[in-house]
């Protein structure tokens, strides 16, 4: 029966990574032999182990090794990657890995290369001569292109925990929590993102109309103009809504400040979207003068990058819509360099489409009223995610009193 | 085929009374003539109606005229209620008139008496000597006792929305936001406590052990002192969670200041309720000196009255928990006289028992992070209920802070 | 103080048209004589009701005509339309007239004519020399087109509850139903699948990939196989998951026959739509005999025409996907003619998208196990929709047996 | 620095027992070297290790064994457990030990005897005399008793996952799962029930008043008749809607088998409680012949065993409700002795409250439509919880077709 020696390191054992590994061999009705086992003593020691795993046919054993490839697991023997070329414009070769958001590397002849930029669910792209390595999606492919296939050669370096625990990140995990006290946990946030922006890191706003709708525009329009919003991507409906209030004072017909229903229905609505493109967009209206309050307004006027990305339930997209969706992943990932947080708040969809963009190193605040959306966000198998299920504009006031409080 | 004259009276056309009669007549196989109809011209003008009802068989007629009565038709002519006698201790006799929770009239000889208290799938108990009418539940009935049989001589009066709409209880009626702005509620709902209180009435609060959790306790504390609170209803967790808190700082063991998990599980739970049982109860707790923080230990000190109702659920009660349902039933209802408003959060089965002992005067605020919660308990066909979908620690923060501000 | 008479017409009691109208004017402070008013004493009897309205000034007169006009109030004195001409392309003229999804008309010179489609959200393009009347979204417009400003000469037709009660659309209006006995709505639907079929009635179902996720498939295909599908409207999941289990026999990894794991993750996915890729599409992969089963190949073997609608969600789309989302809604709207049933199964996003193309005419069946997806679907102010919150794959099972049994 | 060497063994890599003990060390501020760890080669190989513990002080090293006492370790100097005698009747004394629901043991001088039953929240009363040691309630504690106080001597052996992987149990852990495939977990389900009565275990359903309202009492009956259930808990409702559907054909006034409102609302559901109050309760009631079908009269015809358990919600109860709920889990636990197989459908109250009954070994099913209620009870840390999301109806009918075709 064909075997292979495996190599894991690092913190192994509180990462759990140990268990899943011998757990997958075993469920894959494969064997073990721990050749060595060194625990780290120390939270900050690393750990190793080295086994050697036997299946019972080579199909099987490379099918392992692939899962285990994923847990971190190295194989002993090293091999270059291999290469396929791509058989069509838009078509990957048969066999093509599939990667994961971990920092992955593939080896060439010559060493090592890391894969750039860690996205999930593309293929990875070659060139050996200029010693790249890409995740590529379908449309960037070109007939030709050299792609990896099968999974030899491929280092995948899973997020470890870290061995402090300052970070609100780790300590909570992915923990959805609906009867708990949040205060605590929005005091930290409030850290994380000070912390952030004293190290450059930019922090990103995944958003739904909610924040409109529930009254939060003014705290989020706060954090914008303290500096501590870079990006932000929504739909058409944020923006709308935002616009439909600083135009009108009403979001979908509802007075944000009285509350009662005006009768509108969605006809201020309509307007507003009509007014921004008379105007021919929203940056036009800023200049215009037409539009002077709101969250897009705050965008414009402190140079916060934004993608509006349409969808097929936006019946009267704003003209700065992007209502193609793959050209709107494009502007999106586009932007995405240099993100250390992003914090979704009120959108099933934008949130997802996002998250599937994201490397695994972003640290992801996910804030919904529906507790099915933060376990949704919120459980993706990494040590970065932290689910809080309350209501948006609460959260956002809290938030925005912590980080004044500290300025 | 026989037919019967029905009249209807007060606000018919904008309280929906007329269509759903008229809807109900058709939809049972009946016909209408109607003889006569005066509209009210101004919101504060009464409406009439004269409808003469005919339906195939007796039968059929008696069933709608029931229905009909309970959408407050009158029937012209008037006939006393029919008796019949308990035939044992907890059972009603054949055919007994099942009550609602509106205000309702039984006719005797000699004239009409109020059915007291105004408490649904009850039975009516008639006193004829005394010219009493008692909402009767099954374990009030002793053998031989009067009860209404049939529906002749009955009379409900349905609860008829105000011509003014000052009332954020009318304004909101069953409406139930999740993605609205919460804020101008709030402050409405600050106002309506203020009223009642002016008024002399009574304001009762059904609560849940996530007032706890929460971290909420405080803003309800403040209301306790601030006199704004006359009655609590709730669960052994409530307070066995607000006792642990005081003398713990933790609520399950979460560390209820950094919302950090402090690895005592139930721990911390039960040695809060050992203690108390040892003290023999929430007043003795206080009185010794052991309980000297919280919502419990407010109420004793302000003479808030509570009922505490045990569940199946609760597998270690305090003493002062009363186990068996019917007699925690008897308790609450006992202290029911007076309460204007109800403020019902964060426990679906405590609202719902309450909810069926409240008559239908008594308006309803509930608060729920779950809608499911909140659209049953605020859709129960009255327009006194309001219902809010949001967090309960924010809510009742922002509550307490409209109070003072208006203090 | 300026007033104006209005009529209305149908069944304005039972269809709570009256009482609405004269509420409504009473909110908006100001006051009604009601002339004359004529309720009809059978279920089949139309009522007639002549109401002056008088209103403190002419654009209170003139905003509270606007909404009477949709509850169905026709004025009096009959006026023609009023038209701009739009200042730009994709730009609607100071003041349109915002549609609804019901039956409108428009009046011109010589007479009325009827605004098609039944569109909401749109303005009124209308050709005064061909005496046409479109409903026409943003990007339909070009400079100089007549759009309809204000809302005079405007007359809405709403849609009435029929006076047969044979129609489970009607009889259950928006009744979401959680705890009810679902056999035998399901019965009934099975019969009004029958009975679109026998008048030619096209039916549309939109669906998400729980109908693959759940294993309901099977029962589905045979839905199209005995032609009870005309038309399929969904996402890009939906296809490539189906094509997944066809090609592979999972969903998403999940072997759908054993329902256990096949930790082959995402990579089955990624394979299946580039296998697709590779063909051309899913009707030349039908044509190559690579794909030989599934919801897909039901639809290209019986003639089904779909359109699967892109979104920012989807990162790897197949082919026949249109990415637009504004392309995809003129695809979609493009086929629409001639449906008189849409089923919505298993996908909030597409389910509201298609609800919002929709007249009011068309029933619409909502079935989700979530029930604030059929809530919202299901809860949209007209007597035609109903929603049923089940689980897909035993809602399909049953259906296809009562269909079956009557064959 | 205090240290203590602690045991490990068991399956405790592949059950994660090694690495959450190590992680628990560390997170505590406390240090660990191993000793000696021998891992097993193969799935069915016990592993083992050794390790010393070093804390800050006596406390912290206290509290940390105790913690990991309950992850199964086993400190190494066997020490008898300490007693001390409760002050009062209902009240433990100072710092007793708080039971899991796992199995345990208490080290005497001769030593060890088993904890009885394996209950959660009680403290352990020990007999040295009669070699017994009892988890006891509160209301089960009489002054003087000697109950376990501190942590020493006591050890708890967690439940470990079996090493084949035939048991749906292990094999789903606690998967939660809406939008998966169901049929195949169903057909498990069926032959865990069977296999359970094979072995002549006790096959407990824990059952809400949605077994009637979705029309599944049928096939519940059936799974009665048959001999599947041996023991039914449930509240007031599942019992009164039974009974009314029984007499009246309704379930709260819905037509089971029209699914149409009779209009009866909640007036047929009181007259089945007084009818069988009349009788004197559900046994008289089948004996006279006055209630002929139903779960109830099944239960009563097949000598399966019931409690009905009240809640504060039930203002009307059937005679045969236990309205303490303190006397309805005395109740309750007397009957589970022998019970391997719980089924939780449709009732989110009573299934807590058996939860917290159960010892760890009883496997249990947890089938709701409500993702938040399967969530709560599949996530108790256990390997034996299974949860379905779905309806109860189809999941039943499914249920018994696969029971009734492998008969």
């Amino acid at each position: 029966m064909p075997s292979e020696t495996i190599e894991l390191r690092g913190h192994i054992i509180d990462s759990l990574i140990l268990p899943k590994v011998l757990d997958e061999i075993i469920a894959r009705g494969a064997t073990f032999k721990i050749g060595e086992i060194r625990i780290g003593e120390q939270r900050t020691d690393q750990s190793f182990a080295r086994i050697e795993v036997t299946a019972p046919d080579s199909d099987k054993l490379d099918e392992l090794i692939l899962r285990l490839r994923q847990h971190g697991a190295e194989v002993r023997e090293k091999k270059s990657v291999q290469l396929a070329a791509a058989p069509a414009d838009g078509v990957y070769p048969q066999g093509f890995y599939v990667t994961t958001n971990q920092q992955t590397f593939v080896r060439l002849e010559d060493g090592e290369i890391e894969v750039k930029p860690a996205l999930m669910d593309s293929a990875i792209v070659v060139d050996p001569a200029a010693k790249t390595a890409q995740a590529t999606k379908f449309y960037g492919i070109k007939k030709g292109m050299e792609v990896v296939v099968g999974h030899q050669g491929i280092r995948v370096v899973p997020l470890q925990r870290s061995t402090a625990r300052t970070d609100i990140f780790e300590f909570m995990s992915s923990n959805v929590s609906i009867e708990k006290p949040k205060s605590a946990v929005i005091r930290e946030m409030a850290r994380e993102f000070k912390r952030s922006r004293e190290e450059q890191g930019k922090i990103l706003v995944v958003g739904g109309a909610a924040i409109v709708h529930t009254g939060a525009a003014g705290h989020f329009e706060k954090l914008i103009e303290w500096g501590y919003i870079q990006l932000l991507f929504a739909g058409n409906a944020l923006a709308a809504h935002d616009i439909e209030n600083a135009l009108f004072g009403t979001s979908l017909g509802v007075n944000l400040e009285h509350g009662a229903l005006t009768g509108q229905g969605t006809q201020n609505h309509m307007r507003a979207i009509n007014a921004v493109r008379g105007a021919g967009g929203i940056k036009p209206a800023v200049a215009s003068g037409l539009l002077k309050s709101g969250i897009m307004y705050s965008c414009v006027k402190n140079d916060v990058d934004f993608v509006l990305a349409g969808s097929i339930r936006d019946d009267s997209p704003l003209p700065d819509v992007i209502t193609d969706a793959v050209e709107a992943q494009k502007a999106m990932r586009a932007k995405l360099e240099g993100v250390t947080i992003t914090m979704m708040m009120g959108t099933r969809l934008h949130s997802i489409a996002v998250a599937n963009l994201l490397p695994a190193t972003v640290k992801t605040l996910c804030v919904d009223i529906n507790p099915g959306v933060v376990a949704k966000l919120a459980d993706r198998g990494t040590f970065q995610a932290v689910g809080l299920v309350t209501d948006i504009e609460p959260f956002l006031r809290e938030l925005t009193d912590f980080i004044e409080a500290d300025r």
